[in-house]
Formats: structure tokens, sequence, C-alpha cells
């Protein structure tokens, strides 16, 4: 259990895992500008930051949003991914550089000029932008801020960049594992616009075991699969999701199956922090859907229990309201599959105490003086900023059919200043 | 446009909209009590409402949820949609009776213990319940005060059922038409748990006018597909929505397709009361789509739109934050659907002004001012209760194809208040 009563407290653990592995290097810089398409005149501060590799390496992949309208980043990132090498991330927060006029050509000339600042090939950067949608990069302000990017470079911590790539993040957030002689970290930025594919807005994964490239790849695509695309915040899919991993290749390689297993955890770490660090979030919902047909139906159910509003705001409220969770499964059955389902099998806990079976409720004063207090004692301060005070869930686990499938899916509550956030987000 | 400035003004205006058909009439009584599941001890006001026929009639129509775990009226309702005739709904709010322990068995005894009262046949009562999920319905109490909703009965108005079937509906819903020698009224509750299909939770539709049961069914069910399943404003469908039609015949017949017209055009007045009612509601979205492939499919687009959480915080903010539709309607096409579209055809209007063509937005300052103080002008305040302060409308267009087809879909925004109703609704 992780129990943090200070920022400080929580910083101190981070560096510990802001180490960075064996051929890597980044930086931070920061940088003012009035957007021209902003309704008021006061400037926006921006984080530029930089990732890269002592030298060029051939092992990297990286999986992106499926949103039709991508960022510029993520449509060049996607051609560079069949570079024969690479040598790191040029990253912003604040623009995300979606659907701008000039935006691919923007993104492509602040790659090639920090690559010509940096002597190393311009294709062997990929671009990342985050932030709101439809406004233009200010390029003259961001080139002009390249020197000083280039001299904070430094190999001694990634908590710079965990945190430059925040936008509406209250706090860093940075894992770590140990493998063989080697080590991953990783870092994401999250927030909101987030579901149900790609989950992070952006994460930097970073690696010094050896590994060749197609076998990165395959294992990257599986643990965002079973970690980041199992959690939604609010259902909404960003235009920059993108999730990157780089090995500088400097550790003696390990079994694939061992180095998957190694990030699957952090990455699983990494993906509750996100939610626990959602926009507003005052409590991180873990939904358990035992059983029913296949793994990725049991993820679709799961889902829409975490994303129903109804569900979400009785959370937020520690109200144990549990005829939503039966509303919102029985919306998903009626509504989204033709499947047969046999719904005399369905079986819902939450805390452990079983509150519906054999098509009824179980509900008493008792359980529901029970549960709510449950649902108090997991409940996060959301107006407490700079870090996280505690890893409790709210645990729900949902049986239905005989098969043994078994699928976590993470969620957020919906609370007054999940609203009062991106009601207000670019004011 | 209608505009009010007090309860006062609306409550005249709904009284003239709240005559009955002939051959109808109706009641609504009170009683208190204490569910024995609710954590504190405060007690519960419930409404009991009538609405009968004078004589049995064979025309009538309803359409139910399609959520797979559908409350027992509905259950019991499906069935008696076979019924040779009818003579009215017996409805209560507050508790919606579904998955409870025998609720099946205490519907049945309502509708049973009312017929022998009325000296009606028990199978002519179709039973409806609104409220809470899972806890059970007070059936000693509701009996004990079913006397009194006897006594109440009275063919003047259908104000009071409007008003007792309202759960926490803000203000009553009626809405009438004039056809041939007869009329038609509406009534309905709505307010939360609305969407995708069945968007009333409630809603009863009255008329005189002779009509043949297969025909009235028929012309039901495309109304309700164009009118009710085309607004959301939670993305949450209930466990009990319901919306029934019953003819008395006692006015001479009219085409059909102008029975259908009329019908249509009341129920889309009444779909957006309901939504300018929503829980929290401080604007009504309504996006329409033209040229998409298919209506249906323009109208799950458009749903996407209005569903998501984005979008509705910004709109709730007055923040013309555009670059959400666009990923709205990007994350829907990437995710949601696998069917070929040039994205280049894509344009966006926002109050009749072009936002954005040609895969790239069209902001600027001044237009930015301009759409942000379009949504000030078009703001509802959520914390009026009684009365709509005005039908203004927040108009998307999304045009999006070469077809000509057309559908316009009605959303809320996601406020602070509906955080506060839905985090608290129990307590």
């Amino acid at each position: 259990m992780e129990i943090y009563h200070a920022e400080n407290e929580y910083i101190e653990d981070l560096k510990k895992r802001a180490l960075l592995p064996e051929g890597f290097k980044c930086a931070a810089a920061k940088i003012d500008f009035i957007p021209e398409e902003k309704p008021s005149g006061d400037p926006l501060p921006m984080n530029l930051s930089l990732i890269l590799t002592d030298t060029p390496t051939d092992s990297f992949g990286a999986v992106f949003t499926k949103n039709r309208f991508p960022g510029a980043p993520v449509v060049i990132g996607k051609k560079r991914l069949s570079e024969k090498e690479i040598r790191g991330c040029l990253i912003n927060n604040k623009i995300s550089n979606v659907c701008t006029p000039g935006g691919e050509e923007t993104a492509l000339n602040l790659c090639s000029e920090m690559a010509a600042l940096l002597d190393i090939s311009p294709e062997t950067l990929f671009p990342f932008s985050t932030g709101i949608i439809g406004w233009k990069l200010p390029f003259e302000k961001m080139k002009a801020a390249y020197p000083k990017l280039k001299e904070n470079i430094s190999g001694d911590s990634i908590l710079p960049v965990a945190r430059a790539i925040m936008t509406t993040d209250a706090f860093p957030k940075i894992r770590n594992t140990s493998i063989g002689d080697g080590m991953i970290v990783g870092i994401a930025k999250g927030a909101g616009m987030i579901e149900p594919n790609m989950a992070t807005m952006l994460s930097f994964i970073l690696t010094d075991i050896d590994m060749e490239r197609e076998t990165l790849r395959e294992i990257l695509k599986e643990v965002v699969e079973e970690t980041y695309n199992c959690l939604s915040i609010d259902g909404d899919q960003s235009t920059s999701d993108s999730v990157m991993i780089i090995s500088s290749r400097k550790k003696p390689a390990v079994p694939p199956d061992q180095f998957k297993k190694a990030l699957l955890g952090m990455c699983k770490q990494l993906a509750e922090d996100i939610v626990r660090n959602g926009e507003g979030t005052e409590h991180v919902m873990k939904v358990t859907v035992k059983g029913y047909i296949s793994w990725k139906l049991a993820r679709s159910l799961g889902k829409a229990v975490i994303n129903s509003q109804l569900v979400k705001t009785a959370i937020c409220g520690n109200d144990p309201n549990v005829g939503r969770i039966i509303m919102a499964i029985g919306d998903y059955l009626g509504n989204h599959t033709a499947l047969p389902l046999k719904t005399e099998s369905l079986k819902i806990k939450m805390a452990g105490r079983e509150i519906f079976r054999d098509h009824q409720f179980l509900l008493n004063q008792e359980l529901e003086v029970y549960l709510s207090g449950y649902l108090k004692e997991r409940q996060l301060n959301s107006r407490i900023k700079g870090y996280p005070q505690h890893n409790k869930l709210v645990e729900i686990e949902i049986l239905i059919g005989e098969g043994d499938t078994k699928c976590t899916v993470l969620g957020s509550d919906l609370t007054y200043e999940y609203v009062r956030e991106n009601a207000d987000y670019r004011s």
C-alpha cells in the first residue's frame, strides 16, 4: 500500500524510480507564448522535452491512437516506424497540433531544426504533441528555446520530462523495474480524453535490455492491449494518444517472456497511476469481469460499467447505488450485443460482498451502510494536487457465464472537479 | 420562441396543453414511506398515478427498453400487449421495481387490487414504475392509498399525472396537438438514465382519434425511433423506459400518414422538453448529421458527439472548444466503424458558422469570441426549478459524405448540477 501525506514524500519516491537506463539522456525547457486563437490575451506556458539515445538504435516501436483525425505527430510517427534507426523523441505539451493549417510541415520543421542543432539525422526524431486541439504550434517561439533545451540535456533522471509532458495532470507519473542486468523505466501523462484505445495520451518507455525490433514491437502491442487499453477516464479517445518504447540495447538480452512480464507489471502500475490522476478523479474503480465469452467482450462489458455516467457519479457520491451497475450491464447486453446469455448466471460483488445473484439484489441496510463506508475510505481528495494520497481501489467483480476468461478494467468516477476542469480547460 | 420568467407563466401554458382527449380520465395521489434498504431513516414521498379509458379499448401499443435487466412492469407490460382490450395504466415514481425479490408478483398484485376496486379486469391495467433500482415497492402502503387515488379520478386535466410521474424532473412536461375532430396529448418524465433507445423513462400518449391497433403500433414505433431514440442525456439506458399510446377511438379516424405527422411533431417537442429538463442540463445541443451513409449511422455518429464527456463539459463552460467535436467524430470513425470514408469531405458548423473544412480548423479570435457569446446566450440556469426559461438550442451541423440522409439528435451538456444530483440521488 502506497500512502503519501505530502508532495515531497511522493517526489522522493519518484526520484528513486526516475533513473535513466544506460544509453539514454533527456532534457526539458519552458517557453511562454500567446496563441493567436486564444479569446483572452494571457500567455500559455509550454514545455518542450527531449528524450535521446546516446547512439542510434534500431530497436523501437510505438502504438498510436485509432482516432480518424490524428494529430500531425501521429501521422509522422507512423511513417517513421519504418526508419532503420532512430535517436529519440521531441515532445511538447499544451497544443496538440491536430488539423491545423501547415501542422505537418511545422512538426517536420521542428524535428529538422532540433536535429540540425544536435547534428543528427532529422528522420531519427519522433515528434509528439499533446494539449488543445485545433490551435497552431508557435514554431518560432519553440525554435528559440532549442539552445536552452540542448543545454539542459542530462543523463541523470527522467523526472524533468515526466513533469514537462504534463497538461492537466496533478502529478508526474514514473514507474520502473529491474530486469536481468538492466532496467525499464516508463513515464506517462494522462488526465483527460482517455479511452478506449491507447488510454495514455503520451507514454514513453525506455530500456537498456537488448531486444530485437520486431519482438519489442510485438510485446509492446500485447502489453498496451492489457494495460492502457483496459482503462478509461471519460470514454473519449484523443487524437494524439501514443505509447513509444525504445531500447538502447546496452545490456544483455533476456528471454522475451521474461521481458514481457516485467513490462506488463510496470505498465499496469502506470495505468493505475493514470486513472488515479484522471481529471477530478476521486475513486479508482477496478472492475473484474470473469467467465464471459471472450476476453475482448469481457473488456467491452467492463468498460460499459466504468463508463456509465450514472455508475461514475454514484461512486463519486460514496453511494453504493448498485442498481446502476445492473442498469449498465443490462444496457450493454441489450443494446450492444446480440449474444445469447443466461442472465440468471450473473453475480456481482462489491468490496468482496455479494450484492446480486439469481436475478435479484441482495440489499439491506447493513450492506448499504457497509458499502458506503467502503467507498468513503477509498476516496481521493481531488483538490490535493502534486501527489496521489494513496493507491486504494474500489473493487467490483462481475461473474457472468461459465468461461475461464478474466479481464480487469480501470475507471474513474465522475466528479464536480472533472466538470470544472473541462468546462474551463482553455480559459 | 418560448420564454418563461416564472413558474406560473409556464403552468398556465401547461394547463392549456393538459386537456384530456375524449374518453379518458386520470388521477394522482401521494404516500410517504421509509424504504427498508435506505441507509438513513427519512421517509421517501411517492406518487401513484392512474390513467383510465372510460370504456375498454383494443387500440393501444407500447415500446419498451432494450435493457437486459428490465423492471417487473416492463416484463408484465410486454405480455399485456397481446391482451384483447385494456383500460389504462397504474404508475408509481421513486422506486422502479427492478430485480427485487417478488417484484413481478408485487406489480401483478398492485394491478389486481386496483382493478378490484375499480371493478375492471386485472389484466387490463399496465403497471409502470420509475426510480431507484434494486429497492422493493411498499405494497401495503401503496394499496392503502388506493381509495384516495380512486376519489381523485377526474376527466379535467392530465397535469396532476404529468407532475406525479416526475422523479428528478424539474418541471412537468406536456405537449398536445389537434388533429381532425380530435386530439393527441402526451406527457413524459425523463431527467436521467436516458439513452440510447427509449429515451423517455416514461411517456404516455393519449388520443381520441380512431385508429386500428396494428397501425397505431406501427406509427408509434416509427415515431419513437425518430424522436425519443434520437436523444441522449447521459448515454445510460434505463431498466424501465417505456412509451405507451392509447386511443379511446371516440373521434373519427384520419389518414394514418396525417396522424403520424401530428404525433411526430408532438413527440419532437416532448423529446426537446425531456433534454431541456435533463439532470443539471444547461444547454440543449441539437446536432444534425447530413450526407452520411445511412440514417442509422448518422444517428450513431451524432450520438457519439452529444455523448462525449469532453464535448459536453466544454459546452457547459460556454467554451467553443470545437477541437473536441473533431476528437469525438474521429474517435467514433476510428473505433466504432470499419467503413471507408473520405474524411476530407467533413465540414462542421456551429451557430451557422463554419468551423472546420478541408481537414483544417477555421479558428480565429473573432470566431472564438462569437461562439462563446452564442453559447452564453443559449444557456439555461439549472438551479431554477419549476419551469424551463426558454427553448433555445445550441446548433451544430456535421456535413459528411455525399448522401441525402439527415438525422438530428438532441443532447445535454454535462454540468456540476448533473454530478451533484447523481452523486446524491438516493441520500
